[in-house]
């Protein structure tokens, strides 16, 4: 209840700080029986680590360890326990942000809710924790993979340059996940330029999830497009979050929104997959709104802890945009959700 | 697990089905010694009435009982049980949906899921549900009031038809909750056009709550934005939802995203009051995207049980947008999410 | 998390009050599809009806009703909500304790945690609350009946007297459920002398459990022993709860508290069919120790709700024993544990 | 779900197999600002540390790191992650029943549910898990011991000899945490013959909470008693819980059960501090069955996995008897309890 798990059947609990001694996440519920080693988690890590060109210069290797509930390359049932070193930790950068509080990020609501914090890089409130959640989804992938399930997600817009393409070959062919090579291209000019600046910018990222059976998702409260939007929700930068036409449905008509069915299926998928709350068949498809990174080097207006107005332009690592590494980490947030789901007892099917 | 249970201190359970006996909720964890009546609730629930001008002509009065904790007039701490008898039931309106999958409505994906369906008046998926949500919404309401917060809720935009004004005052002077005044003429010729052609529309709700405390929320899955997405999206008709800025952050650079701080306070509300998925005290901003209803007159494409093609005209008494009646839903939502926050331990305040 | 939820995927909500309007019950997570009527339930409520020789002259029929989540005959997987509205109330039996806390009871503990009682009957604290609990627990029955699964309970020892014999066929014959006709011939007798004394008796309840399959429980906190512990713990009475061999394991000797296991199967059943938490397929074996009745008409020391020392004599409608009535309830959170564990997922059997 | 979490708003995650790499603990809502230092946890350890007197050989000093939560000596409200590395790892004693089953043990069970097993010191079976429980309880003490709570626990029983004297000085004088010196004695003389001989022997083991307020607990399926009987039971060799007068309180009458008031207080604690699953603000006594150690070196008539009958004498390092390194665990397994209810949110007291 403290906010540190997701999941009722396969669930996730993270811990750890941005410049703490280690950061890891436990998965519990995990079928036995499944193919497992560091190896396929490392994979999808590797896919948000920082260090590539336009992320944060911050040179960790996000080497993951298994610690528990995988015997002889198998899934035993138990809790399987992830652990990353954080290896280059340099607090010194973050003196400053020991006393003045950055506008845009959770320095001051945590001292707030806790009384205190770990302002070191940003503490538990640091991006850096969603390793832990890429690290728990990668499990859920492998998962949910040997059951034809897979999910994919891609930039959109970035920076004020929007896709106008979707190439699904090119989405990893570029850093920026993005489906439009051009756009793309653009899209990294762009984010230069901002970047000099000392500024930073934001975008639109799409999942899609293919092969997701019908009948996943918990009527009334619980219902699939529900937590989706939860677990997309509880990623750092992410400020909306809609699913198929979204917020467009607003102003749609019903005749243009309703998906018809014939025998062969439906005729469209406005729904984006979900209709009650429950899955349909078709792709699930989410999109997420991604605010700039709040981390800019431009002079800002804040106060410190006695609050005593003071001038603050944040130094560091930082990205200039939250994507293209909030990608993976929305792939890991619906894997999860998707592998919850397919744990849940599911009923006759007509 | 199975869904119809929503918040962890503050908690509502609901049961029923459209055309069923009754339909109620059962609200735990309210705290003691709140004055409670049954009027308390149904002054919300009238909000939410069918029978209003450009709704449903279904004549149900909603009228609820409390059936347990409350013992002189005072909360009791104990489940606070609450039932509302259907009483205008015509499921022969609906003997054709017996037999035909209403596209965009959760007919197919029930039977998908549970191998069988209360088919009257769309059973456990249909909007009647949110009375019962309504009802218990009424008692979060009650509870936070005495703690200086209040919710409420507008039409933003319908049948695409924006607002231009925000006149807090003439939220409730007209049936559409909508706070520009010519804008809801506008809206009521709209929908008016719209409900002749056998079509229907959607729109955007927004929701604002005051007077809430910083420190609410609860890092890193059950973030306060997290919670209020889930809340949001578990309402039938909404594909999409947002926090402050939402969509259009993606589109703002940090500069002007971020909310400078000065000793007086934030010098913005980008964020819609939530930083780090923690309250900072500013007033807390959610917007939903509300779909077209999905029951038209118009022909439309389907199958029948037998997944033999058909077209189906849907009939009965239906609203031609879920707007104005959700407005009220999504108040609810939001509060008991706060009522929840409200009752988690709170640390140290700084 | 306010207490009156049990179970995660096949769950219960009990609200109601002794002598409030009605009390009731919401099973959340049946499986859709079971053939479920009132009269199933009525049964098992039957089995607990005061108004039986020996028990409290009050004439509750405790008619059950179905109010939503059945269709056509069949359960459809949403909500059924249980209903048993309050015929019989005096609550004038009651004025005397609306000033004197009973000893033996949680009258003063209520109002030492919520801050007020509803005095009447006890309120929420009355063993009447625990009819909910039999209305669910029928629906649990009908669910693992048709998987091969029943529970049945019986009493070991009550008001001194201990059985001697075992005769499964006897159990339903006398009114106390008792397998042996002699002892139960002797607690009657016992019974009664007590009771003219004005004081009140306490005994021993064996619940047994067949056709579980092996599998069941989750380690290492959900452990099929800690769930049904804290089951029968729930339960108002109840002081000690023991499995298999239980306290008398205390005084054994490995070798001889060990179940030898050769290829037809266990040779023994001291573990009382649970090994590591998880059901090992043989009978499960639970005991609960019953406290006598707080409610006695002997003259007892207490205090008013000014800490004024008086003397109390408890008047109303009491029973001498929670057993035989407390059999059956024992029964229904066997039944809900069992039922909640089928429905967790079951990966691959060796 | 999948068990290895326990607690609501304070709560554990427990992770990590007997002869893993290592085990390790996450423990989630913990008040900020409280003093913390892997010290306060490594006291508790080596409470229940292998390698003393009487108990297994396994030389492991069980250190414990604090990983995250805390920062500059104060928990931060973040969750906490602790580690234990396993050191004195011997696979090679456990050969023997990486073929057949151990009577009395998980072995069976365990494949039966997750079709295959870590099967290296009885991987996550083994009491070895309970040293993670250790190490969180030993954190729920650091924050009730600046509320006025404690909890110990001592040895009512052990191996036949039972105390006759409660010396609450001696308890920690002698190894087996015995209140009585000369039962201890015997106790010790008692175990070596049972050693010797090659068998195993159970006992019982009293634990006690003081400075508990009145109010903890959640009627009506969260009494505290449940909760504790929960907790209880869900460690390994436990097979019976009793609150108070427990399993003798089934032959008492009432007037000799109920503790009558009187303005000074209750003159009496049969019911060991809970009424109505409440806390009463007296002393709650708790009291667990502890079976005899399964691990045994006569032979005992077993089966393999392929069903095959076979001789078992088992080997490896084994301690005689669960006693004493469970008292520990069942003082962290009633802190745990006694932390998390403390957080629930208290309402106004009479």
């Amino acid at each position: 209840m403290a906010g540190n798990s997701f999941g009722r059947i396969f669930s996730v609990t993270t811990w750890g700080e941005s410049h703490g001694a280690a950061l890891g996440a436990v998965v519990e519920g995990c079928p036995p029986g499944i193919a497992l080693g560091a190896e396929d988690i490392q994979k999808d890590l590797d896919r948000r680590r920082p260090g590539r060109a336009l992320t944060s210069p911050r040179a960790e290797t996000d080497a993951v360890e298994i610690l528990s509930g995988v015997f002889e390359g198998l899934t035993t049932g138990t809790p399987i326990s992830l652990i990353i070193y954080n290896r280059d930790v340099r607090s010194s950068d973050y003196s400053q942000i020991s006393k003045l509080f950055r506008p845009g990020h959770a320095d001051r609501t945590y001292v707030q809710k806790y009384g205190l914090r770990d302002w070191r890089g940003g503490g538990r409130s640091s991006a850096r924790e969603t390793a832990a959640r890429v690290a728990a989804g990668a499990i859920a992938r492998k998962f949910l993979s040997a059951l034809g399930l897979s999910v994919q997600a891609f930039t959109l817009a970035l920076a004020g340059v929007e896709c106008a393409v979707f190439d699904a070959d090119e989405i990893n062919r570029n850093p920026l996940y993005c489906p439009d090579r051009e756009a793309a291209e653009k899209m990294v000019a762009r984010l230069k330029e901002i970047q000099e600046k000392g500024d930073s910018a934001g975008g639109i990222v799409e999942i899609r999830a293919t092969g997701c059976p019908p009948g996943l998702g918990e009527p009334v409260f619980d219902k699939l497009d529900a937590r989706l939007a939860a677990a997309v929700m509880s990623v750092g930068a992410v400020k909306g979050v809609e699913i198929g036409e979204g917020f467009k449905a607003a102003f749609l008509l019903g005749s243009g929104n309703n998906d018809p069915l014939t025998p062969e299926g439906y005729q469209s998928n406005h729904a984006g997959g979900i209709l009650g709350g429950i899955s349909t068949g078709m792709d699930i498809i989410v999109r997420a709104a991604v605010k700039p990174i709040p981390s800019i080097s431009l002079p800002q207006h804040t106060v410190d802890a006695n609050n005593a107005p003071a001038i603050i332009t944040v130094k560091g690592r930082h990205d200039v945009s939250a994507i293209p590494r909030i990608v993976p980490v929305l792939e890991a947030m619906t894997l999860l959700v998707l592998a919850d789901f397919m744990l849940h007892p599911l009923p006759k099917r007509a």
